[in-house]
Protein backbone atom coordinates (compact mmCIF):
# COMPACT_ATOMS: atom_id res chain seq x y z
CA UNK A 1 0.00 0.00 0.00
CA UNK A 2 1.52 3.35 -1.23
CA UNK A 3 2.09 5.69 1.76
CA UNK A 4 0.38 8.67 3.44
CA UNK A 5 2.76 11.16 3.58
CA UNK A 6 2.03 14.24 1.71
CA UNK A 7 0.18 17.56 2.58
CA UNK A 8 -0.98 19.13 -0.36
CA UNK A 9 -1.45 23.10 -1.18
CA UNK A 10 -5.12 23.17 -2.74
CA UNK A 11 -6.72 26.01 -3.94
CA UNK A 12 -9.58 24.19 -5.91
CA UNK A 13 -8.71 25.59 -8.99
CA UNK A 14 -7.97 23.61 -11.85
CA UNK A 15 -3.72 23.02 -11.61
CA UNK A 16 -4.47 21.86 -8.05
CA UNK A 17 -7.16 19.68 -8.48
CA UNK A 18 -5.70 17.69 -10.88
CA UNK A 19 -2.14 17.12 -8.67
CA UNK A 20 -4.46 16.05 -6.05
CA UNK A 21 -5.76 13.59 -8.16
CA UNK A 22 -2.31 12.24 -9.22
CA UNK A 23 -1.03 12.15 -5.81
CA UNK A 24 -4.52 11.07 -4.22
CA UNK A 25 -3.10 7.84 -2.88
CA UNK A 26 0.09 9.91 -0.88
CA UNK A 27 -1.94 12.97 0.21
CA UNK A 28 -3.02 12.80 3.89
CA UNK A 29 -4.26 16.58 4.11
CA UNK A 30 -5.09 18.99 1.37
CA UNK A 31 -4.67 22.40 2.46
CA UNK A 32 -6.75 25.71 0.99
CA UNK A 33 -5.42 29.01 1.93
CA UNK A 34 -8.04 31.88 1.99
CA UNK A 35 -5.89 35.05 1.96
CA UNK A 36 -9.09 37.27 1.35
CA UNK A 37 -8.97 37.03 -2.49
CA UNK A 38 -12.03 38.27 -4.56
CA UNK A 39 -12.60 34.41 -5.82
CA UNK A 40 -11.70 32.29 -1.95
CA UNK A 41 -15.31 31.56 -1.32
CA UNK A 42 -15.99 29.60 -4.83
CA UNK A 43 -12.37 28.22 -4.95
CA UNK A 44 -13.28 26.62 -1.19
CA UNK A 45 -16.55 25.31 -2.50
CA UNK A 46 -14.32 23.43 -5.22
CA UNK A 47 -11.85 22.33 -3.27
CA UNK A 48 -14.24 20.90 -0.33
CA UNK A 49 -16.29 19.35 -3.29
CA UNK A 50 -13.39 17.57 -4.71
CA UNK A 51 -11.66 16.39 -1.35
CA UNK A 52 -14.82 14.68 -0.04
CA UNK A 53 -14.97 12.88 -3.22
CA UNK A 54 -11.38 11.51 -2.44
CA UNK A 55 -11.98 11.03 1.24
CA UNK A 56 -8.93 13.17 2.43
CA UNK A 57 -8.83 15.22 5.38
CA UNK A 58 -9.02 19.08 4.17
CA UNK A 59 -8.04 22.16 6.10
CA UNK A 60 -8.85 26.16 5.25
CA UNK A 61 -6.32 28.16 7.09
CA UNK A 62 -7.29 31.80 6.91
CA UNK A 63 -4.37 34.73 6.36
CA UNK A 64 -6.47 37.85 6.93
CA UNK A 65 -3.07 39.52 7.49
CA UNK A 66 -2.60 38.97 3.42
CA UNK A 67 -5.96 41.52 2.56
CA UNK A 68 -4.94 43.79 5.53
CA UNK A 69 -1.29 44.35 5.27
CA UNK A 70 -0.59 43.46 1.56
CA UNK A 71 -1.18 45.29 -2.05
CA UNK A 72 -2.64 43.86 -4.88
CA UNK A 73 -6.03 43.94 -7.16
CA UNK A 74 -6.83 40.04 -6.31
CA UNK A 75 -7.29 41.41 -2.60
CA UNK A 76 -8.62 44.70 -3.59
CA UNK A 77 -12.31 43.70 -5.60
CA UNK A 78 -13.27 42.44 -8.50
CA UNK A 79 -13.74 45.89 -10.13
CA UNK A 80 -9.86 46.07 -9.91
CA UNK A 81 -8.94 42.95 -11.92
CA UNK A 82 -8.02 43.80 -15.51
CA UNK A 83 -9.45 41.90 -18.67
CA UNK A 84 -7.32 40.70 -21.35
CA UNK A 85 -3.92 38.16 -21.66
CA UNK A 86 -2.21 36.26 -18.99
CA UNK A 87 0.82 38.23 -19.64
CA UNK A 88 3.24 39.94 -17.91
CA UNK A 89 2.18 43.78 -17.70
CA UNK A 90 -1.42 42.86 -17.55
CA UNK A 91 -1.62 40.30 -14.08
CA UNK A 92 1.29 42.06 -12.64
CA UNK A 93 -1.63 43.96 -10.09
CA UNK A 94 -2.93 40.91 -9.68
CA UNK A 95 0.35 39.48 -7.86
CA UNK A 96 0.44 38.75 -3.88
CA UNK A 97 4.03 39.00 -2.92
CA UNK A 98 5.84 35.79 -1.96
CA UNK A 99 2.51 34.11 -1.89
CA UNK A 100 3.94 30.79 -2.85
CA UNK A 101 6.91 31.00 0.04
CA UNK A 102 3.87 32.26 2.21
CA UNK A 103 1.80 29.09 1.52
CA UNK A 104 4.69 26.60 1.70
CA UNK A 105 6.22 27.38 4.69
CA UNK A 106 2.84 27.16 6.35
CA UNK A 107 2.23 23.67 4.54
CA UNK A 108 5.73 22.87 5.53
CA UNK A 109 5.49 23.47 9.51
CA UNK A 110 2.00 21.10 9.01
CA UNK A 111 4.33 18.67 7.34
CA UNK A 112 6.84 18.62 10.30
CA UNK A 113 4.13 18.75 12.61
CA UNK A 114 2.15 15.71 11.65
CA UNK A 115 4.98 13.62 10.34
CA UNK A 116 4.20 14.10 7.17
CA UNK A 117 7.69 14.20 4.64
CA UNK A 118 6.57 15.60 1.41
CA UNK A 119 4.70 19.43 0.44
CA UNK A 120 3.10 19.64 -3.33
CA UNK A 121 2.02 22.03 -5.24
CA UNK A 122 0.83 23.22 -8.70
CA UNK A 123 2.56 26.12 -10.10
CA UNK A 124 3.53 25.53 -13.79
CA UNK A 125 5.26 26.53 -16.78
CA UNK A 126 3.18 29.67 -17.82
CA UNK A 127 3.05 30.73 -14.59
CA UNK A 128 6.96 31.77 -14.67
CA UNK A 129 7.09 34.90 -17.06
CA UNK A 130 4.70 36.64 -14.04
CA UNK A 131 5.35 35.02 -10.84
CA UNK A 132 8.50 34.95 -9.43
CA UNK A 133 7.75 32.53 -6.92
CA UNK A 134 6.52 29.96 -9.23
CA UNK A 135 10.14 29.64 -10.81
CA UNK A 136 12.09 26.75 -10.84
CA UNK A 137 15.12 28.78 -9.22
CA UNK A 138 13.18 29.23 -6.14
CA UNK A 139 11.43 25.99 -6.49
CA UNK A 140 14.91 24.78 -5.46
CA UNK A 141 15.49 27.16 -3.07
CA UNK A 142 12.75 26.06 -1.51
CA UNK A 143 13.09 23.14 -1.39
CA UNK A 144 16.65 23.48 0.28
CA UNK A 145 15.36 25.78 2.88
CA UNK A 146 12.97 23.22 4.16
CA UNK A 147 14.82 20.62 4.23
CA UNK A 148 17.44 22.28 6.13
CA UNK A 149 14.80 23.74 8.54
CA UNK A 150 13.07 20.50 9.67
CA UNK A 151 14.25 17.77 11.70
CA UNK A 152 12.41 15.26 9.16
CA UNK A 153 13.58 17.19 5.97
CA UNK A 154 10.10 18.31 4.46
CA UNK A 155 10.70 18.02 0.93
CA UNK A 156 8.89 20.14 -1.53
CA UNK A 157 7.83 18.92 -4.77
CA UNK A 158 6.13 20.75 -7.62
CA UNK A 159 6.02 18.29 -10.61
CA UNK A 160 4.24 20.54 -13.02
CA UNK A 161 7.09 23.87 -12.62
CA UNK A 162 8.47 22.46 -16.61
CA UNK A 163 4.85 21.34 -18.42
CA UNK A 164 2.15 24.35 -19.82
CA UNK A 165 -1.45 24.01 -18.37
CA UNK A 166 -2.45 22.99 -21.89
CA UNK A 167 -0.74 19.55 -20.65
CA UNK A 168 -1.94 19.48 -16.80
CA UNK A 169 -5.38 19.30 -18.53
CA UNK A 170 -4.36 16.41 -21.39
CA UNK A 171 -3.35 14.76 -17.75
CA UNK A 172 -6.49 15.07 -15.79
CA UNK A 173 -9.13 14.39 -19.22
CA UNK A 174 -6.77 11.10 -18.73
CA UNK A 175 -8.07 10.79 -15.47
CA UNK A 176 -11.45 11.77 -15.96
CA UNK A 177 -11.36 14.75 -13.19
CA UNK A 178 -14.73 17.07 -14.11
CA UNK A 179 -12.88 20.48 -14.60
CA UNK A 180 -16.70 21.74 -14.65
CA UNK A 181 -16.31 21.48 -10.57
CA UNK A 182 -12.93 23.66 -10.80
CA UNK A 183 -12.72 27.26 -10.25
CA UNK A 184 -10.09 29.76 -11.07
CA UNK A 185 -11.76 33.27 -12.18
CA UNK A 186 -10.15 35.97 -10.58
CA UNK A 187 -13.52 38.34 -10.61
CA UNK A 188 -15.31 35.66 -8.03
CA UNK A 189 -18.79 35.96 -9.66
CA UNK A 190 -20.52 32.83 -10.27
CA UNK A 191 -19.40 31.77 -13.47
CA UNK A 192 -16.14 32.33 -14.58
CA UNK A 193 -16.51 35.97 -16.29
CA UNK A 194 -14.48 34.49 -19.31
CA UNK A 195 -12.57 38.36 -20.29
CA UNK A 196 -10.27 38.17 -17.14
CA UNK A 197 -6.27 36.96 -17.50
CA UNK A 198 -6.82 33.57 -15.73
CA UNK A 199 -10.04 33.08 -17.47
CA UNK A 200 -8.37 33.76 -21.19
CA UNK A 201 -5.81 31.33 -20.10
CA UNK A 202 -8.17 29.34 -18.92
CA UNK A 203 -9.56 28.84 -22.57
CA UNK A 204 -6.52 28.80 -24.37
CA UNK A 205 -5.55 26.05 -22.32
CA UNK A 206 -7.83 23.80 -23.29
CA UNK A 207 -7.99 24.93 -27.26
CA UNK A 208 -4.09 23.97 -27.14
CA UNK A 209 -4.66 20.70 -25.35
CA UNK A 210 -7.49 19.58 -27.52
CA UNK A 211 -10.05 19.01 -24.50
CA UNK A 212 -13.83 20.18 -24.68
CA UNK A 213 -13.86 22.93 -22.07
CA UNK A 214 -16.90 22.46 -19.50
CA UNK A 215 -16.40 25.96 -18.05
CA UNK A 216 -19.80 28.44 -18.22
CA UNK A 217 -18.16 31.46 -18.95
CA UNK A 218 -20.26 35.09 -19.10
CA UNK A 219 -19.10 35.55 -22.13
CA UNK B 1 20.99 59.77 5.39
CA UNK B 2 20.93 55.94 5.62
CA UNK B 3 17.71 54.52 3.87
CA UNK B 4 15.09 52.95 5.72
CA UNK B 5 15.14 49.84 3.66
CA UNK B 6 14.07 46.87 6.19
CA UNK B 7 11.68 45.02 8.08
CA UNK B 8 12.48 43.43 11.21
CA UNK B 9 11.00 40.44 12.62
CA UNK B 10 10.72 41.57 16.54
CA UNK B 11 9.59 39.49 19.07
CA UNK B 12 10.16 42.06 22.06
CA UNK B 13 13.01 39.40 23.35
CA UNK B 14 16.31 40.55 24.39
CA UNK B 15 18.03 39.18 20.70
CA UNK B 16 15.61 40.90 18.50
CA UNK B 17 16.12 44.20 20.48
CA UNK B 18 19.63 44.30 20.25
CA UNK B 19 18.99 43.67 16.68
CA UNK B 20 16.23 46.42 16.52
CA UNK B 21 18.48 48.97 17.87
CA UNK B 22 21.72 48.17 15.83
CA UNK B 23 19.99 48.58 12.98
CA UNK B 24 17.54 51.36 14.06
CA UNK B 25 18.49 53.56 11.15
CA UNK B 26 17.48 51.02 8.49
CA UNK B 27 14.41 49.65 9.82
CA UNK B 28 11.21 50.84 8.21
CA UNK B 29 8.92 48.46 10.18
CA UNK B 30 9.23 45.87 12.82
CA UNK B 31 6.80 42.71 13.09
CA UNK B 32 5.82 40.43 15.48
CA UNK B 33 3.90 37.11 15.19
CA UNK B 34 1.17 36.28 17.36
CA UNK B 35 1.29 32.50 17.61
CA UNK B 36 -0.51 31.92 20.48
CA UNK B 37 2.53 31.37 22.63
CA UNK B 38 2.52 31.30 26.35
CA UNK B 39 4.47 34.53 26.63
CA UNK B 40 2.59 36.53 23.34
CA UNK B 41 1.26 39.18 25.35
CA UNK B 42 4.05 39.94 27.99
CA UNK B 43 6.64 39.80 24.64
CA UNK B 44 4.24 42.16 22.20
CA UNK B 45 3.91 44.82 24.92
CA UNK B 46 8.20 45.25 25.39
CA UNK B 47 7.85 45.13 21.36
CA UNK B 48 5.46 48.13 21.26
CA UNK B 49 7.60 49.67 24.22
CA UNK B 50 10.85 49.61 22.10
CA UNK B 51 9.25 50.52 19.04
CA UNK B 52 7.27 53.78 20.45
CA UNK B 53 11.07 54.42 21.89
CA UNK B 54 12.44 54.48 18.55
CA UNK B 55 9.67 56.04 16.50
CA UNK B 56 9.11 52.79 14.27
CA UNK B 57 6.11 51.45 12.84
CA UNK B 58 5.12 48.22 14.65
CA UNK B 59 2.60 45.62 13.39
CA UNK B 60 1.26 42.53 15.23
CA UNK B 61 0.30 39.95 12.86
CA UNK B 62 -1.84 37.02 13.79
CA UNK B 63 -1.25 33.43 13.17
CA UNK B 64 -4.19 31.43 15.07
CA UNK B 65 -3.34 28.73 12.76
CA UNK B 66 -0.56 27.58 14.44
CA UNK B 67 -2.36 26.88 17.58
CA UNK B 68 -4.95 25.68 15.88
CA UNK B 69 -3.06 23.13 13.90
CA UNK B 70 0.76 23.03 15.36
CA UNK B 71 1.77 20.63 17.78
CA UNK B 72 4.13 22.12 20.66
CA UNK B 73 4.35 23.02 24.46
CA UNK B 74 5.35 26.52 23.54
CA UNK B 75 1.51 26.56 22.17
CA UNK B 76 -0.27 24.17 24.72
CA UNK B 77 0.31 25.78 28.49
CA UNK B 78 2.69 26.89 30.98
CA UNK B 79 2.45 23.79 32.68
CA UNK B 80 3.57 21.67 29.81
CA UNK B 81 6.69 23.97 29.35
CA UNK B 82 9.58 21.98 30.69
CA UNK B 83 11.93 23.26 33.75
CA UNK B 84 15.55 22.72 32.88
CA UNK B 85 18.49 22.99 31.11
CA UNK B 86 18.48 25.04 27.03
CA UNK B 87 19.61 21.88 25.75
CA UNK B 88 18.42 19.65 22.87
CA UNK B 89 16.34 16.81 24.81
CA UNK B 90 15.12 19.20 27.19
CA UNK B 91 13.78 21.97 25.15
CA UNK B 92 12.58 20.14 21.57
CA UNK B 93 9.09 19.59 23.04
CA UNK B 94 8.67 23.61 22.16
CA UNK B 95 9.76 23.63 18.81
CA UNK B 96 6.92 25.72 16.68
CA UNK B 97 8.00 23.57 13.11
CA UNK B 98 9.10 25.94 10.43
CA UNK B 99 8.70 29.00 12.89
CA UNK B 100 11.07 31.07 11.50
CA UNK B 101 10.27 29.65 7.60
CA UNK B 102 6.58 30.94 8.27
CA UNK B 103 8.16 33.96 9.65
CA UNK B 104 10.23 35.12 7.20
CA UNK B 105 7.84 34.32 4.42
CA UNK B 106 5.32 36.52 5.19
CA UNK B 107 8.08 39.26 5.92
CA UNK B 108 9.41 38.99 2.84
CA UNK B 109 6.11 39.79 1.49
CA UNK B 110 5.51 42.91 3.69
CA UNK B 111 8.93 44.22 2.34
CA UNK B 112 8.11 43.09 -1.25
CA UNK B 113 4.78 44.73 -0.68
CA UNK B 114 6.06 48.07 0.65
CA UNK B 115 9.26 48.36 -1.62
CA UNK B 116 11.82 47.58 0.78
CA UNK B 117 15.03 45.54 0.23
CA UNK B 118 16.08 43.55 3.57
CA UNK B 119 14.20 40.96 6.43
CA UNK B 120 16.22 41.00 9.26
CA UNK B 121 16.03 38.37 12.09
CA UNK B 122 17.54 37.52 15.15
CA UNK B 123 18.39 33.84 15.19
CA UNK B 124 21.59 32.89 17.29
CA UNK B 125 24.49 30.46 17.48
CA UNK B 126 22.78 29.09 20.65
CA UNK B 127 19.88 27.70 18.62
CA UNK B 128 21.48 25.91 16.46
CA UNK B 129 21.61 22.52 18.34
CA UNK B 130 17.97 22.40 18.88
CA UNK B 131 16.15 24.65 16.61
CA UNK B 132 16.98 23.62 12.39
CA UNK B 133 15.31 26.67 11.09
CA UNK B 134 18.23 28.51 13.02
CA UNK B 135 20.96 27.01 11.48
CA UNK B 136 23.29 28.71 8.37
CA UNK B 137 22.57 25.99 6.15
CA UNK B 138 18.54 27.04 6.21
CA UNK B 139 19.78 30.89 6.51
CA UNK B 140 21.43 30.32 3.28
CA UNK B 141 18.86 28.77 0.95
CA UNK B 142 15.86 30.81 2.58
CA UNK B 143 17.61 33.47 1.75
CA UNK B 144 17.72 31.93 -1.46
CA UNK B 145 14.56 31.44 -2.09
CA UNK B 146 13.23 35.29 -0.46
CA UNK B 147 15.97 36.48 -3.80
CA UNK B 148 14.13 34.21 -6.68
CA UNK B 149 11.02 35.07 -5.76
CA UNK B 150 10.46 37.84 -5.62
CA UNK B 151 10.85 40.93 -8.08
CA UNK B 152 13.15 42.96 -6.49
CA UNK B 153 15.21 40.40 -5.02
CA UNK B 154 14.20 40.79 -0.82
CA UNK B 155 17.17 39.59 0.85
CA UNK B 156 17.75 37.87 4.30
CA UNK B 157 20.27 39.17 6.75
CA UNK B 158 20.52 37.08 9.93
CA UNK B 159 23.60 39.25 11.34
CA UNK B 160 23.67 36.75 14.94
CA UNK B 161 23.44 33.59 13.09
CA UNK B 162 27.30 32.95 14.01
CA UNK B 163 27.41 34.35 17.19
CA UNK B 164 26.28 33.76 21.24
CA UNK B 165 24.03 34.86 23.28
CA UNK B 166 26.49 36.69 25.70
CA UNK B 167 27.59 38.74 22.44
CA UNK B 168 24.46 39.78 22.00
CA UNK B 169 24.40 40.99 25.36
CA UNK B 170 27.93 42.35 25.04
CA UNK B 171 26.70 44.21 22.07
CA UNK B 172 23.21 45.78 23.88
CA UNK B 173 24.80 46.75 27.16
CA UNK B 174 27.48 49.00 24.54
CA UNK B 175 24.19 50.68 23.18
CA UNK B 176 22.57 51.25 26.29
CA UNK B 177 19.42 49.05 25.92
CA UNK B 178 17.38 48.29 28.73
CA UNK B 179 16.91 44.44 29.00
CA UNK B 180 14.76 44.73 31.89
CA UNK B 181 11.84 46.13 29.30
CA UNK B 182 12.33 42.43 27.37
CA UNK B 183 10.59 39.18 27.71
CA UNK B 184 11.35 35.64 26.57
CA UNK B 185 10.47 33.35 29.77
CA UNK B 186 8.04 30.78 27.91
CA UNK B 187 6.12 29.77 31.13
CA UNK B 188 4.60 33.70 30.23
CA UNK B 189 4.32 34.84 34.09
CA UNK B 190 4.16 38.21 35.12
CA UNK B 191 8.19 37.77 35.91
CA UNK B 192 10.26 35.54 34.51
CA UNK B 193 10.13 32.12 35.91
CA UNK B 194 13.59 31.63 36.20
CA UNK B 195 13.75 27.47 36.28
CA UNK B 196 12.83 27.16 32.32
CA UNK B 197 14.94 26.71 29.24
CA UNK B 198 14.64 30.48 28.14
CA UNK B 199 15.48 31.58 31.75
CA UNK B 200 18.34 29.64 32.28
CA UNK B 201 19.66 30.63 28.67
CA UNK B 202 19.06 34.33 29.29
CA UNK B 203 21.11 33.91 32.93
CA UNK B 204 23.90 31.66 31.40
CA UNK B 205 24.33 34.81 28.95
CA UNK B 206 24.67 37.72 31.65
CA UNK B 207 26.78 35.62 33.56
CA UNK B 208 28.95 34.54 30.24
CA UNK B 209 29.06 38.28 28.78
CA UNK B 210 30.46 39.82 32.45
CA UNK B 211 27.41 42.28 32.15
CA UNK B 212 24.89 42.51 35.47
CA UNK B 213 21.13 40.76 34.63
CA UNK B 214 18.50 43.06 35.31
CA UNK B 215 15.39 40.50 34.67
CA UNK B 216 13.35 39.84 37.82
CA UNK B 217 13.10 35.99 38.45
CA UNK B 218 10.37 34.20 40.31
CA UNK B 219 13.14 31.36 41.45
Amino acid sequence: MTQKDSVIIYSGGLDSTTLLYEERERVALAVTFDYGSNHAAREIACAKHHCALLGIEHLVIELGFMSRYFQSSLLSGAADIPDGNYDEENMKSTVVPFRNGIMLSIACGLAESRGLKRVLIANHGGDHAIYPDCRPTFVDAMNAAMQAGTYEGVQLEAPYTNISKADIIRRGARLGIDYGATYSCYRGGEHHCGTCGTCAERREAFREAGIPDPTKYNS
